[in-house]
């Protein structure tokens, strides 16, 4: 017993490095304040002075819509097909290349929203359980241990987790800056290349976010025609995180890599090189809110990432019960045609509000035209210009306001005064607490600071406007901006 | 554009190592039997003469319990509870650490089918897509790049991709052989470490199926204990892939390595430090025969462990759908009584069918209590008693006879003439046909080879045994045997 026990203690280090540190990304304040929120959730009737979630990206706004379809077509539910149960066929079902219906369904409607502009051939979907798998697993597919993507800044907070951790590829920012309204360039993406290249990494693509969490933004026809450039000269590959694609609510409306891809023609050798090296990820979890069913996709030309990704999806398959009923779901056309619109009209709406009573409070958003969260600037109520102060009014708007946002820090924003602020996962009637919360803060705090009037005292009561409180030397000539980073499974 | 195509010369290899190369393991004739099998699957009406499935580890034996208690209780498919709908809680619920009511309801169900010997605590339980992804986390848990796990031989053919393929780590063969059937040993365990040793590869675990795949035996306790005194003189890990473990339908039954140890007590430092070391695997794929459903599950005491697979758990989260149902259907425990008396009465039915079938034909099986295949002993049907030999009859008996069944070098089994052969993916009649063919085939090639009579023309007009071929040199004196390894998702 006495030679055991020795021998324990010159035991090998007991889990793996993975394991065992941090790199997982999971500590950042985006994380940290999702635990935060978690302690003491926000209720109107049993907690009504608890923290208010604006950190999650949850589309909330069309259940009622699901709902009604789900009534109306018990068989999707109920495992059956034409009345009759499909229990047996669905319980075995475990192909990773999924159950064709669905596939065919999925491929429809991704075409749909992006205006039947683009095609999608069901055998080029992989599925995935959750876009967070689609990413790692291309990741796994694209780079090697130590290769480098380059992503722009701001990008999700997970894609630390969900792109590095297991993988051991590394990601190098791009960094972006309000400048142009964080709109990607090429001089950016030089930059991200050379730093890249000066720490001996290899780089094997750039990763964007279309439209892009956190900014809201979709990613204008010029970037996406300037970014397959890039990796077509660098010979590199372009992974395009389209998972916001149905959230797309005004003009310019949103524009995938894969429509710009085609129009080039797949006639000439270098433009057929190229979509095999252009790769999109998508997910149900936004467009249709379903977080819960962990749908994901990667969509390749690339015979190649399709074969070794069909492999690892034996990793996270989606259930077989879920399939089932979104096959029967994305099949009914003039659903998913009705869906569309009115959640899109539906998710403009709630961002108006979430604008307008920033407005009305004297902070300004980033303009969007899509995501379910809103690019915030609130550099006029921190005490100091830089991360500190970044830091400082997080924690005050997280313990003291009692709303849970994300800084911009989170999202590598090179920046400080940034915050990423999702209103999608609530009532209006919630969110007219949190912007209330908000303008009592700023009031207490002596208003905006760079001229702006001090704050309303109450927002529900009518126009914001006069409030308007002007962010100062910020221009915003550039409004709707480029591809960025982020995603999905916001735990 | 010149410049840009040859940029593209020049580029650095277009897919990572991983995906370029076939390290998936999925190349071996297991994979490859059943691609054979989907080009030409049986039918009993449209395709009587299609290779029939016999590769495939399914269990359909009880889908019509199943069935009833689904019609009998509808909330569970219809996202009701109580009759009032939740799916805006189901739709949205993506916490990784599980449903509570699920993962109570699992954590009774495991200690039900260890006969409530051992105790699980929900909070210990990390929820997968599956056993396969269940594994793989583990593997980055514990293992670094190049870091070994020691598996008894046979083991399912999918470790190698599972284990090894993304990890990048290794394993180092137990070998275990007929002489004592295919029980594990402390002599076979030294060999494998010493020779992992050889290699320069830390040992960081040893990976056992209780029962075993593809045995088709349980874990003696007495091996468990030996397995114990092993890990913890070595100060490593052990894995118990316990995916089977309510299909043992014989003496002397499922033994849980949880439950050996819990018997050692952990009162004393050494044996919880072991207990830290400890993990099992456990999935309803085959106990439930729901494989499509995707659910799997981790079981460790080791705190970080369960933090870090967990985190690893957002790339295959279990559907919230199917987690609601499997609530309720594993919550009610009348039923799931029922349903584990049942279903292991019908397996060992079945499971002397192919028997008593086989030995009709003069073939031998390792006697098993446990699993949905018997390992057979096919040596006497083969030219020469090789692995050449093997392969050979292989493909004769997947072309020729229209059987998919997996050779053991596929497992990795050190000594030609060993097939696994699966039983409950089918009904009675068709694995009445699947005899019948091998008898045939017997017959055309002379009988069994060794002294056995011919192979009787018809099996199923009444009892075989008079067709009895002794195997010969083998001794069946333990037949009841040890820990190896497999597992599911079959694909």
């Amino acid at each position: 017993m006495v030679s055991m026990v020795a021998d324990e203690k010159s035991q090998p280090q007991l889990l793996s490095k993975k394991a065992a540190c941090n790199s997982h990304g999971q500590d950042s304040s985006y994380f940290l304040g999702w635990e935060e929120y978690e302690k003491n959730p926000y209720d109107p009737v049993s907690n009504p002075g608890g923290i208010i979630q604006m950190g999650l990206a949850e589309n909330q706004l069309s259940f009622d819509l699901l709902e009604s379809w789900l009534e109306a077509n018990p068989d999707a539910l109920g495992l059956r097909r034409g009345g009759a149960s499909v229990f047996r066929e669905l319980a075995l079902f475990q192909d990773y290349h999924g159950m064709p219906a669905f596939k065919n369904a999925l491929a429809r409607f991704m075409s749909e929203q992006r205006g039947y502009r683009v095609a999608f051939d069901p055998s080029n979907i992989v599925l995935t359980a959750g876009a967070t798998s689609a990413n790692e697993a291309l990741m796994f597919c694209l780079a090697d241990h130590g290769d480098a993507f380059l992503i722009p800044t701001p990008y999700y907070p997970g894609f630390d987790r969900d792109l590095k951790w297991r993988t051991g590829a590394e990601i190098v920012p791009v960094h972006c800056t309000s400048a142009n309204g964080f709109r990607l360039t090429r001089a950016a993406l030089d930059d991200a290349f050379r730093r890249a290249q000066k720490r001996r990494l290899r780089v094997k693509g750039v990763l964007i976010t279309n439209p892009s969490n956190p900014l809201g933004t979709t990613s204008p026809r010029a970037d996406l025609e300037m970014l397959l450039d890039f990796v077509a000269a660098r010979g590199i590959h372009l992974v395009s995180d389209e998972i916001y694609s149905g959230t797309a609510f005004a003009a310019p409306g949103f524009v995938s890599v894969l429509e710009v891809l085609a129009a080039r023609g797949a006639s000439n050798a270098a433009a057929a090189d190229l979509s095999e090296r252009v790769h999109v990820v998508y997910s149900l979890s936004k467009d249709l809110g379903l977080p819960g069913f962990r749908v994901g996709a990667i969509y390749s030309s690339n015979a190649g990432v399709v074969s070794a990704a069909t492999k690892m999806s034996s990793f996270g398959l989606v259930s077989s019960q879920t399939q089932h009923l979104l096959a029967s779901l994305l099949g009914d056309k003039e659903f998913t045609r009705k869906y569309i619109t009115e959640n899109t009209r539906r998710i403009k709406e709630r961002r108006d509000q979430l604008v307008e009573g920033l407005r009305g409070i004297g902070i300004e958003c980033l303009e969007s035209n899509a995501g379910l969260f809103c690019w915030v600037r609130m550099g006029n109520l921190m005490t100091s210009q830089s991360f500190e102060g970044e830091m400082e009014l997080w924690k005050k708007v997280v313990f003291e306001v009692g709303l849970n946002i994300s800084p911009g820090s989170s999202c590598h924003c090179r920046e400080p005064g940034w915050f990423r602020v999702c209103f999608a996962n609530m009532s209006a009637k919630t969110l007219d607490v949190a912007l209330q919360r908000l303008a009592d803060f700023a009031e207490a705090n002596g208003g905006c600071k760079g001229g702006g009037a001090p704050a309303r005292r109450r927002l529900a009561g009518g126009p914001a406007r006069t409030m308007s409180c002007p962010v100062g030397r910020f221009s915003w000539a550039n409004r709707l901006t480029p591809g960025s980073a982020d995603r999905k499974a916001e735990r």
